[in-house]
């Protein structure tokens, strides 16, 4: 069975070693044959997008615009969402374990709905939050990537 | 012109306080002419209904699931959303300002989205977050009202 | 139990005939004591919106655009949901039963979305459609407000 | 610029006829380069994703439900979208051109979406609407899939 990965994290406040990350780790996964999955725009989103990309991989962008001129060009498949941030909600339920590399309002968003709804989350290099119920805190890229093929194994 | 506040907080895991916090929050800006946006189910949510319908006030609860069953008596309007944690930002986007009150990983998420979409958010009770721009934590229920009063009469 | 109808109809296309139904069998239902749902909008939307106000009932708009400023001044609730079109079928979905008044490919979008998810379709004066199965054609406002009355008395 | 093509049908209720028309259309516009959008389920859906597949397309099918499990295994990409028939509107909104083979309440919800909006629909067996402005009707696959490609290869 095909499996899918959200890589998620900062637009335009994206560091550098956010996006190396999130590059680095989505290439990866894009060589075990995961899907990865993104909100399609800039920073870590662009990064998953082109490291997916370099190793092969089959990416998916869920934009917030109602059209797909924001999509990043390397995208296997961009879907204009049209529904704003409430894509962010798509982009969890649409995956079978999420990432997310840095942190902002909007990833945060995202990590709360994926701990809310089950979904496994690791995450590198976030925001120190008071609970880490449902997250896994990933140490480095190959921490992160070992901690998402676990969840990708199963039980 | 009608104005809009969303009470949010905790279901199932709301404490006493909350509650207490919830209900008498939504008492009074009930009382002031505010329409009480909520998810329409327990806990928190619950009691910014009762509050705000013993003050004579408006409430519209936008519920994630299908039929209408499960929202409280005491809602004005209920909208069954069918749209799962996705609706968290139906909630937010549809006010002028947000009252958290306690936290989970679902409030959270409002939380998260107001921020991100530049709805002034007000937390009493809630999660200690290592970011705290476009938060405004409050000391208690008066200095709560208070806040969301601020946000609504403008700049 | 409250009950909810939707009634649906052109915005900038209906006709003075589609208003006065639509104002009619608004007020007439909100007497009863149902809460009319719609678009929120101008034409039909409108017409049924001051209707149910008139006879002192409870109206809600569900929005396309992102803020409520395009909702008729007579809404008890607007929701502006962000969702464009989308938000036509939250309408459907929120309802135990659609009037539509007159007709136009918003107006057919939404009658559809009813047949195929099984919310009974009440239709005055609309376009001739090749299927009638879940559809009820009504001759007039009082056939109409009738055929409403039916479905929310229940079997 | 890759192009997006939704072909849209019955599901259960899909003909021989619509199944054969579907595959083959998806397959000729697949072998163009177009990326073929679906609902992901059965009947038209599931023989547009053949078609595609069978030609070396790519796939996307935006599921109703709230995981992948019924999307169709020639599927590129599913996505699991929760929105029930919601994600209808996402299907017309994601695309350049809607191909409709067969009709349905479902489908025409789909059609009346997109002529609402403003996406261009050729329509290949469907019922006999009593208004076609927006909506190009082809007379068999050829004809149908010459259609689209003129609306993809614009004015």
């Amino acid at each position: 069975m095909k499996q899918y990965v959200a890589i998620i994290g900062p637009g335009a406040t994206a560091t550098t070693e956010d996006c190396r990350n999130a590059r680095d780790a989505a290439a990866l996964l894009a060589a075990d044959g995961a899907t990865i999955v993104s909100g399609g725009l800039g920073g870590v989103m662009a990064a998953a997008t082109e490291g997916a990309a370099s190793a092969g991989g089959i990416t998916v962008g869920l934009l917030p615009g109602p059209d797909r001129s924001s999509g990043h060009p390397d995208l296997t498949v961009s879907i204009p969402t049209g529904l704003g941030e409430l894509r962010n909600g798509l982009v969890v339920r649409s995956v079978d374990c999420v990432l997310a590399v840095g942190c902002s309002w909007g990833t945060l968003s995202e990590i709360a709905l994926a701990v809310r709804t089950g979904v496994p989350v690791v995450s590198l290099g976030g925001w120190d939050l008071p609970h880490d119920d449902g997250l896994r805190t990933a140490s480095d890229v190959e921490d992160a990537v070992a901690a998402v093929r676990a969840v990708l194994a199963g039980p």
